[in-house]
């Protein structure tokens, strides 16, 4: 047990650095017409193994995540980072404060105090990464809080947690 | 009719210009454990509607777009672009030699004459975009080619097929 939560610890840490300093992620949902993407900032808050975005309660995201809670988190920089995971709306002013900073201002055309703020919270079940300097070689690993397996035939390394 | 035509072809030309250039997209499916995205090389032919991507029969995507043809293509460039719609597995040696490029044989780590490989043709339902020279101005489009539906509350302009 020991080990697996150490394990579990470096798959963070390994997200967290991969993730670090990208400031939009695309959210990929399920609607009823089939799946959607899009742009949302990023947390400043460093990851723990939950992902937060800010939106509004009125929005189409609400209630897709509502009906369909799967989702996937994307990111694109120096490496490719998918990550697979369970959403949540969540409804926390002290959270949102915590979170809130100008950038959201932004991106939201709103203030901290709107009350149809509310946070998305994204369960990461499992991450896996490219490493691409010039796409020749690409190590991809993977963490899976559920299952522990692999599954995805051309894993390269697999972190358990 | 020829209005739907214009407004088809005027959608697509949209898309092709946003997504030109991009090398890599991320290419997001539905598995059993929840829904998983991955790099994947783009084609240089120019997006006529359907998006033409190079894998190998023996990979998970393969089964996975076998039990759940629906799938998302995001880009990450000057501009974050959702492409919604209906992959395809494709076995045609013909438009294997037209797409393939020295490119591919970097990514998939094979040549041309590999048998196993195969192409994933996308059809394109409905693209969404956000331009982004600050994140401030989002301009966010769609067209359909389903329903010409828009269904997605902050959409600002919508491009019907």
């Amino acid at each position: 047990m020991a080990n697996d939560q150490t394990a579990h610890q470096e798959a963070v840490e390994t997200v967290r650095k991969l993730i670090k300093g990208i400031e939009i992620a695309m959210l990929t949902t399920v609607t009823q017409e089939g799946l959607v993407s899009r742009p949302m900032k990023t947390q400043e808050v460093e990851f723990d193994g939950d992902l937060w975005f800010l939106t509004k309660e009125e929005t189409d995201k609400y209630t897709q995540l509502k009906q369909h809670p799967s989702v996937n988190v994307s990111y694109v920089g120096n490496s490719y980072v998918s990550v697979r995971g369970t959403a949540e709306v969540v409804n926390d002013r002290a959270k949102i404060d915590q979170f809130w900073n100008a950038a959201y201002a932004k991106f939201l055309h709103t203030t901290s105090d709107d009350p149809s703020l509310v946070l998305i919270k994204v369960k990461a079940e499992a991450a896996e990464y490219w490493e691409t300097g010039n796409l020749v070689k690409m190590v991809k690993r993977m963490f899976s809080q559920l299952t522990g397996k692999e599954t995805e035939a051309e894993l390269n390394k697999t972190v358990k947690l």
